[in-house]
């Protein structure tokens, strides 16, 4: 290893840091970094994240309101009612659908009212309509007694006003939106989402859509890394394919650093393009690297730098490597700069299946083996993608991935693994 | 009861349609309809689902590469090469990152290779730089063996020319795009995305930006549902707030129709506006109502309707149980138009959480539960959001769901549940 920066170790090889120490160290730095805000209308906040917490201006339900079609009754006046014994009440009137009720409910009369109807004065629950039976247009057979407060919903029920309806840092959701919308909120101050520098690094690297001539391939991991990106609501900002000419290439990241809230450049898995992406971190500084080479299969080359503020990653070139490392690093980096509140429920979807080979691990490190999934007499099978370093196809035929952790040596066939899936 | 569409059972009551039984009718009502198709540049492809197979038109990698830093030779070279016994080999010349190699590697002698370098010919395996020792510019220690084809990539290996790369229904996620950008392919032929039609129904519903009069509420499901179905990657047509007025409402629906692939009406929780839904899926007909209510709480008086193969759907007007209607009926028929394939791998996240207390359920009735989770004690517990019907707030309060399916009565204090989370 021609490795300088990094700690050595007795053998004199640069020693590795763990995948939690490497992640803890990341975020621990950028714990307080908050994005700009700014204030958009409700209708364009979806999966956006709430900058200020909302509060509720009002009650909703504004009014009592009837949950059921039926009639709105004193509740009193229908104790003891049965099928048998029948209580009888004058009709008085009807609630119509969005009008505001006239008159108000004396004992021994009701109302008619439909679901969602306003509750009249007087009355204090709602006598389902299948717990009725009319007697003529004027007069009800109640034959089952209700309690006050069946069948409503109370002013404030849902939410009160000075109620906390949306906190900072909550993803605004379909459910949030309707909430918002249901309190007459017409617009959210939301956090901008942050912007995402895409670097590709390497003269052996030309863009997709060209011929490559011999010795030259198609970049794959620009397309990848934006995607992998825009799938966290990030914005791109694309630097196309940098030379690994010293002098373009150190421009590059410092124009980046300067006009992204996060730089991403890959490519450089040859130790030539590795040292050049550290001087390029180191140069900028403040504080420059945090973190070089990780315990972690594939992904050991990443590079994890802070410049100004700006999370900055040198990711490996092959695309299964830097996929890896997107997920274990980039992803929530980008969530911690988007404003969203760390949550401690599990969202990435898993199943658990039946490992089918033995997999060797070294002890200290992580391993992430990617799998094909089948369906064998109703249990799930784990096939290891293996033999392939860097193909791209592995990644698209892989359903997922499990872990072998740093403390253990490997697994067995037919343990059972839990699989990552990938969506 | 008044609805007198559905099968009556032997008290006069209409039956409903077991959600598993609904589910299966709509799906295959509409496994033949196909979406148009549109071809884009690959680019805009993310998260699209695939129209047509893509077949591989070159080998990826499109000639052996090395994997690593190092000495392209042939492997016959370096047999029974150690430390104590090292091989020596001439160094004949580079191959320099992005250039076709010159020359050939003959026996007993190497030529410097780079990761991603193009092998040069006569050599058949890389040394990793290593596993070598530098004697001066000419010749190099071999200090460790490898065998023919270690630390290449060979031609073809990642995919092969004239395989299929990516098959029609796929989504096209970032591994899909990597591996159609290093295979040259620059557009893909996808399916369109579904148009639908959003309808908010009634007489007391205003436009949220509005003051609601006393009578009037704010409508919640236009902006709840709208942003569901964006979820899923179809497309919105906002027909607003129709009035109850049979005609203006019989014509938005048929306007809807023909203009769109598939029809989303809510506000109808009444008895009046669920006929007027039924009348107006009946009236448009070919063939018309699918189904009338479903053994589902909450989202009991769903209606699931085929309109000249646009399916139609009236939900309640609950947000809650247009939500969960929305999750169980309208997502899955989403995905059949999008001409996504169906995939046997379950991907909604869920979790294992203990139930913090009773639940009755009616045998033959599938309940969806909201709950709040907690950690306490590295055990994740499972609240029940009870007594709200039809609150807002509870969706955005709710971390998932748990089901009690149709065999069971109940579940208790406890028990183990599985928590479909929101996300």
């Amino acid at each position: 290893m021609t490795d300088q920066s990094a700690p050595l170790d007795m053998l004199g090889r640069a020693r590795l840091t763990g995948v939690a120490a490497a992640r803890t160290m990341l975020l621990s730095q950028i714990a307080d970094l908050r994005p700009e805000t700014e204030t958009l209308p409700l209708d364009q906040c979806l999966d956006r994240v709430c900058a200020s917490q909302v509060v509720a201006p009002e009650d909703l339900p504004p009014t009592d309101r009837s949950t059921m079609d039926g009639f709105a009754v004193v509740a009193a006046d229908t104790f003891g009612a049965s099928q048998s014994m029948p209580g009888y009440l004058d009709i008085d009137g009807e609630v119509l659908m969005g009008e505001a009720p006239e008159g108000k409910v004396a004992r021994g009369s009701c109302c008619k009212i439909p679901t969602g109807g306003l509750l009249p004065e007087g009355a204090d629950a709602v006598v389902m309509h299948e717990h009725t039976v009319p007697v003529d247009d004027r007069v009800v057979e109640i034959i089952k007694p209700v309690g006050s407060g069946a069948n409503l919903i109370r002013k404030g029920d849902d939410i009160r006003r000075g109620a906390v309806a949306v906190d900072a840092g909550r993803l605004l959701r379909p459910q949030e939106l309707g909430l918002l919308a249901g309190l007459g909120v017409i617009e959210v101050e939301v956090f901008t989402r942050p912007r995402v520098a895409i670097i590709s690094t390497g003269d052996e690297i030309i863009d997709y859509r060209q011929q490559p001539p011999p010795g030259k391939f198609r970049d794959i991991n620009g397309i990848v890394l934006s995607s992998l990106v825009r799938r966290c609501g990030a914005l791109i900002k694309d630097y196309g394919i940098v030379s690994d000419d010293e002098a373009s290439f150190f421009a590059t990241v410092e124009e980046a650093v300067h006009e992204t809230d996060l730089v991403l450049f890959s490519g450089g898995s040859s130790v030539g393009m590795r040292d050049l992406g550290e001087q390029a971190i180191k140069r900028i500084g403040n504080p420059g690297i945090l973190v070089h080479g990780v315990s972690l299969k594939p992904g050991k080359p990443v590079i994890i730098g802070l410049c100004n503020k700006t999370p900055v990653f040198g990711l490996p070139g092959h695309p299964v490597s830097a996929m890896v490392c997107f997920d274990f690093f980039v992803k929530p980096a980008i969530e911690a700069i988007s404003g969203t509140l760390p949550t401690s429920i599990i969202t990435q979807p898993s199943v658990q299946a039946r490992l089918q080979r033995n997999i060797n691990s070294a002890a200290g490190r992580l391993d992430v083996v990617r799998v094909q999934l089948r369906l064998s007499d109703s249990e799930l099978q784990a096939l290891p993608i293996l033999g392939k370093s860097g193909a791209i196809s592995t990644l698209s035929e892989a359903h997922g991935y499990f872990l072998i952790d740093e403390e253990s040596q490997g697994v067995s066939n037919d343990d059972l693994v839990e699989v990552y899936l990938y969506q």
